[in-house]
C-alpha cells in the first residue's frame, strides 16, 4: 500500500485523489472539532467553503459554526473550538462548519473513493480503517495559510506508525511520510509539549485557547472515524 | 535567531532571502559534489542554470559538469557524482556546474546576505558559521521536481541540532524546522539506512550510484563551507 503525506492543501490537485483513500488532518482544530461533535451526538457534519453558504444552511435542524483567523464568525452559533460542540444543543443536529483550512481540505479531497477526518483523538482508529480499505492513501495535512503545520504532520506520522506497527501494513511512503514517521516517533511521549512549540498552538494560546491545544493533543481519546458520504456529509464509520 | 526550513525551491521567493543567511541543501548530490570539488582543490564553483550556459564557460581554466534527471550531460567533463570530482583534473580549475535542483536553489537565493552550500558532509561546520553570522537563517532544501526530499530535510535537522546543542543558539524555528529537528534526532545513528528509504536514494541505486549515497551520508567528513561571493562563485569560507 502506498501512503503519501501532503504538506498543505495547495500542494495537491483534486484529481490526485481519484481511487485513493484520503484523510484530512487539521488537528488545531477543525478535525478535532468534527470528531468531538459526532461523539457528542451530532447527526452529521457538512463542511462548506464560505460564510454565506454556512449562513444559508441555518435552520432548526442545523448547528452552524466556524472561524476565520482563529475567531468565531459573527452571528454563528459556535466557533471552531471543540469545547463549543460539547453541549446538548448539537444532539441530532447537522453541524455546518466553515474553517480556514480544514474544511477546504475536505472539499479539495471530494474525489477520493473514501474520505476521512483525523486528528490525534482518533489516530489509531483511522489507521485501522485505512488498513481495512486496502487502497492507496493520501494523508492531507491542512496546514495554515499554505504552510505546513507541525501538529498535522505529527498526526500523519502517528497514523503511519499505527498502520505499520499495530496493523502490520507494509507501506511505501513518500519522503514527507518517512520524515513525519521519524518525527512522530521522536516525540510521541511528549506530544503536547512538542505541539506547543508550533505556530498554530502559540497563536491559539495567545488568543486564550490553551485548553483546546491540551484537548486536541490527547491521543486515541475518541475511537470514532468521520467518513464522508456522497453529499459530503460526514458521519461515524463505526 | 530565527531559522526557517523551506521544503523545496518553489516554496520561496527570491525577495524572502534579503538580509538573511541562506543555506542551500542538496545532499544527493549537488552540494555534496560542490564540497568535494573544493576539498579536492578546485579554485571555485560557478552554478549555472542551463546546459548552454555551462557549455559556453568551457575553457582551459574550467571544468564543466552537471546532470539532468540524474544523468551526465553529453559532452560535459563530469556528471553530478562527487566521485567525478576527485581527480587531479579539477585542481586549480573553476568548476561550472548545472544540476536539476541544487544549482537552481543557489540561483534563487542570490539576494541573501550570505549564501552557503551544505550537506551532511559539512553540517556541523555550517552550523558553526551560521551561529557566528548572527542573522536570521533560511535552510533551503533543494528537493526534487518541486517535492520535498527526505535527505535534505534531515540535513536541515542536523544543522539545527548542531546550532542548538553545540553552539548554544536559542532558535525560533518554523514548523517544518521543528519537524526536521525531531526527524533527524530519531535517525541520527542510522542516517544511511534512513536516507536509503527515500526516493532520491532509491533512484540513484537503480542507476548504479549506490556508492554516492554511502559517500554523501557520511557526517562531518569535510569541515569546509562553500560560500558565494558577489559573482556567485563559491569558495571555502575556512
Amino acid at each position: 500500500m502506498r501512503v503519501d503525506v501532503i504538506a498543505n492543501v495547495d500542494d495537491i490537485r483534486s484529481e490526485d485523489f481519484v481511487q485513493k483513500s484520503a484523510v484530512v488532518i487539521d488537528v488545531l482544530r477543525a478535525t478535532s472539532t468534527m470528531i468531538t461533535a459526532l461523539a457528542k451526538g451530532a447527526r452529521g457534519l457538512l463542511p462548506v467553503e464560505t460564510v454565506p453558504e454556512a449562513q444559508n444552511k441555518r435552520s432548526e435542524h442545523t448547528f452552524v459554526g466556524g472561524e476565520r483567523y482563529y475567531k468565531k464568525i459573527p452571528g454563528f452559533q459556535a466557533g471552531n473550538s471543540p469545547h463549543d460542540y460539547m453541549s446538548g444543543d448539537i444532539v441530532g443536529k447537522l453541524v455546518v462548519l466553515t474553517t480556514s483550512n480544514g474544511t477546504r481540505g475536505l472539499l479539495k479531497s471530494q474525489r477520493a473513493s473514501r474520505l476521512l477526518a483525523a486528528s490525534f483523538m482518533n489516530g489509531t482508529a483511522c489507521a485501522s480503517a485505512l488498513a481495512s480499505f486496502e487502497s492507496d492513501v493520501i494523508l492531507l495535512c491542512a496546514g495554515c495559510k499554505n504552510e505546513f503545520s507541525l501538529e498535522d504532520g505529527l498526526c500523519a506520522g502517528m497514523i503511519i506508525d499505527a498502520m505499520e506497527t499495530q496493523f502490520n501494513q507494509s507501506l511505501r511512503l513518500n519522503d514527507l511520510g518517512l520524515a513525519m514517521k521519524l518525527a512522530y516517533r521522536q516525540c510521541r511521549h511528549s506530544l503536547y509539549e512538542t505541539v506547543m512549540e508550533g505556530s498554530s498552538a502559540k497563536q491559539l494560546v495567545k488568543l486564550g485557547f490553551a485548553h483546546d491545544v491540551e484537548y486536541c493533543t490527547g491521543t486515541d481519546t475518541v475511537p470514532l472515524v468521520p467518513i464522508a458520504k456522497n453529499d459530503l456529509i460526514l458521519t461515524p464509520l463505526y
